[in-house]
């Protein structure tokens, strides 16, 4: 039984990480090979050769067929083995890597690691906002975490860990006051919607230096906060997070649009994309570098070993098993789980869709 | 079925160890924060957070409460969570982390890690010499062995061995010649005593050293050597070591008392406490010195390496079923592991005593 | 159930690796120990003592006995313990290790670790021509490979990988278009051998290089090439390898003698024993330090990195369930892992035979 949810898209590598060099990524303990064909479409295959095993990212990229660097059989962007140099030269009967079903919109590849027949591009997740450089101005990132992927979704679909883990950056009252309420799904049945209902009050560090970067230096008052958060499965949580003055609309403040892509790598690490979007401070590469600096510095030094710890001291144990003890503010990453595991067993309870994708 | 007899005292560690700083030890495969509380008593409780299993040991002790260093939740050393900083501030229903029970005696924090109602201090080890300065200079140590703790207590319960191992410090004919006779239980029925009967003869380097030390520099002739050995369950080896000249009453020579504390730290690692306490060269910090460094360099450079070549070779495998070609020489030990084997066993047959225990 | 066929012969050492200092290797996960007796003649027995499973290469050779590093009991060459130096001197009955069947020929030792009776050194490998030095100059080598046996073995029945692996120094269209014949068994029953018949043609750097050296500097023209290769069961495979002008006889040209030893350490690792011999540039130390460079460059540095790749992307999964899509240039290893594969079943289906032998 699969621990992983195949049948969804899932962030395999940001557009400009591939390109014409072969690249190996392993995804849900699967070794896959990616590369772009000469017309820029990119292609992901088993990166394990068909004839005797050998991974096919030490070979070559030629034309848009890759070789082996074993014996030199090439196999086509279908997967299909299409060349044996050697010997007769008859291509082994048969001979066929398995591919992945792929979209590639707004910088990312998107991997659907189930049954390409059911790969659906109406259901990819939107962060078109990352492309949209009339209104905002994006920074994104990657981290490999040495975690199992839903320890990383638990952490952001919770904002009480902001008032700790993050105390010295986006901690503040009103976050730490906040209630999520869940709402209802708006679209795809499966997502997940959640409301952070705060106080007012003044706002953390990093708001703060934002606010006044906005307003001539003039540092905030009290604020109304909100964060939206939305889940698709399995592995997308999409942000809406932002500021205003007390008592007054949304659209007199600031805010900006986060996205945080988890996949599976293995069952104790996992593929981490983050991007944030901001509707000001466009054409600003300075304003760039300290959003990068600070969203780095939350993630990388503050998440990644508090999630790093948890999967140590927790292991390979199921995380129902071992009772957690949930709070009110876990109501999102609660019923999150408990969605992933139904799609999970409803997955595995037809496992011919699994596992049967070819090229 | 557990491995380990968890109905019984430990060595966890010294007392000097623990503090107002939050100490993280694994014991028998289980996370454990150790800590003091203002009043100076020691606690041990999981380091598992209740609430999303974050290791404790990585966030504050405040008070006499520890925070977790995820969400703040707080803990009292009762392991009852008694505050939530986030939302509402509510309580998780049933938020509660295991406790241990603990015992500090002689400088030495003991840990029971089976069912605390059964923890009883009349069964502590008696290593109060360690404390008694007026009659004993005593000094004392700590190593982390990779080597399961039966392999060394195996060790500690074998004479033979001292003259392979330490045959440039301990070895001598006495020793080499000596035969241990097991000899009736005085307390703890589960006890076992040995002494080691030996010939007359010249002892080894290090005795020969203390002796002239105590005798203005006059080496020792043919004198009588003897051991006490005492073990109890689980992991405690108490000896009185001595050498006395040919015929004379023991109480003509002298002596140490030396402890072993081995405590299980996972299956293949352990926890191992030494100490020494002499009762000559008093106020003697050279001395002390001298006795440090020759006891380091017999256990960490001659009986470690060996210790952790034999777990190399053994791996997982039962000891019994490697099928031991023993000597009389291994009489102690033999009867040791019997008598654990059967303590693992008949606990085992109670599984509720070994996990049920919360402070 | 083994995954490995004990009996057989297989390469322990080459002879110069076995004096008179304790040697520890590992072979079908077993810890072995080797060394000479005063007269020479090598032993194999196990590393573990009897008495309390001590690493006896850490111990001493005394005569023709080795001393246990941890109590100093000895053992002599048939694995009997012989002498106990303490206590009552008694040796514990039926202390006894393991032996191996041992023979040395051609200045290898090989190891028969299966049944002891049935090791019939009529079934030793050939390679006598490493020790003519009448009619060959020999070179020879040592990897330990950080992949399965089986794997190896496939690498070395297959001539494909030349063109790839091998691009640079061994590859030519000859050996591209090659095709393996198989051919019927002479001796060895269990034996399998192959002709790969090849058109004429350039032959590759290294052998261009070779023909030079032998016909002053003059570079050979079109060339019949051929590859005899016999593998015997478990790990042997021989080959001869050579070129002569297009149409002649081969006692035209050159050719050389190569013997590739592959003892399985562990599941994923072994052993790897390499010899060339070559009937030509006797007693030229310069050519053998190119052919030793050639081989090593060869062998670590092109062969080892893919095998390494192959074990990595493999686990430890069966062969044979990851389907490999096979070309006719695999009809070698093909029969060779299918008569392994029959042999170790039928050798499993005996299990008395394959661990009862003690010397």
């Amino acid at each position: 039984m699969s621990a992983y949810l195949k049948n969804a898209w899932y962030a395999a590598a940001w557009s400009q990480e591939i390109g014409r060099q072969l690249l190996k990524r392993v995804i849900m303990d699967e070794s896959i090979l990616f590369y772009r064909k000469e017309d820029g479409t990119a292609v992901a295959v088993s990166n394990r050769c068909a004839h005797r095993f050998a991974p096919l990212h030490l070979g070559k990229l030629e034309g848009d067929t890759v070789s082996c660097p074993y014996h030199g059989l090439r196999y086509d962007s279908s997967g299909k083995c299409v060349f044996n140099p050697n010997g007769d030269q008859r291509v082994p009967v048969g001979a066929r890597i398995r591919t992945y079903a792929l979209a590639e919109r707004s910088g990312m590849l998107w991997i659907w690691p189930g049954d390409a027949d059911r790969a659906d591009t109406a259901l990819l997740p939107d962060i078109s906002y990352l492309e949209d450089r009339t209104r905002y101005a994006p920074v994104t990132g990657y981290l490999n975490v040495r975690s199992n992927y839903r320890f990383i979704l638990d952490n952001l679909l919770d904002n009480a860990h902001l008032n700790t883990v993050h105390h010295d950056t986006l901690s503040c009252e009103p976050f730490r006051r906040g209630v999520p309420h869940l709402k209802p799904s708006a679209g795809n049945a499966n997502e997940i919607l959640t409301s952070l209902i705060c106080p007012p009050g003044l706002p953390g560090a990093i708001w703060s230096q934002i606010w006044a970067a906005e307003h001539d230096g003039v540092a905030p008052g009290s604020m109304d906060h909100w964060v939206e958060l939305s889940w698709e499965p399995g592995g997308t949580c999409l942000q809406e997070t932002g500021i205003t003055p007390e008592g007054r609309p949304r659209s007199e403040g600031i805010a900006t649009l986060n996205c945080h892509l988890v996949t599976p790598e293995t069952g104790q690490t996992s593929h981490y994309f983050w991007g944030i979007a901001r509707p000001f401070q466009l054409n600003n590469p300075e304003f760039d570098e300290q959003m990068k600096f600070g969203a780095n510095y939350a993630f990388q030094h503050q998440d990644e070993p508090m999630l790093e710890a948890i999967q140590k001291e927790s292991g390979a144990q199921d995380f129902w098993k071992m009772r957690p003890a949930l709070t009110v503010e876990d109501v999102t990453l609660s019923k999150v789980r408990r969605r992933m595991d139904e799609l999970i067993r409803a997955e595995n309870a037809t496992p011919a869709a699994a596992t049967s994708s070819t090229g």
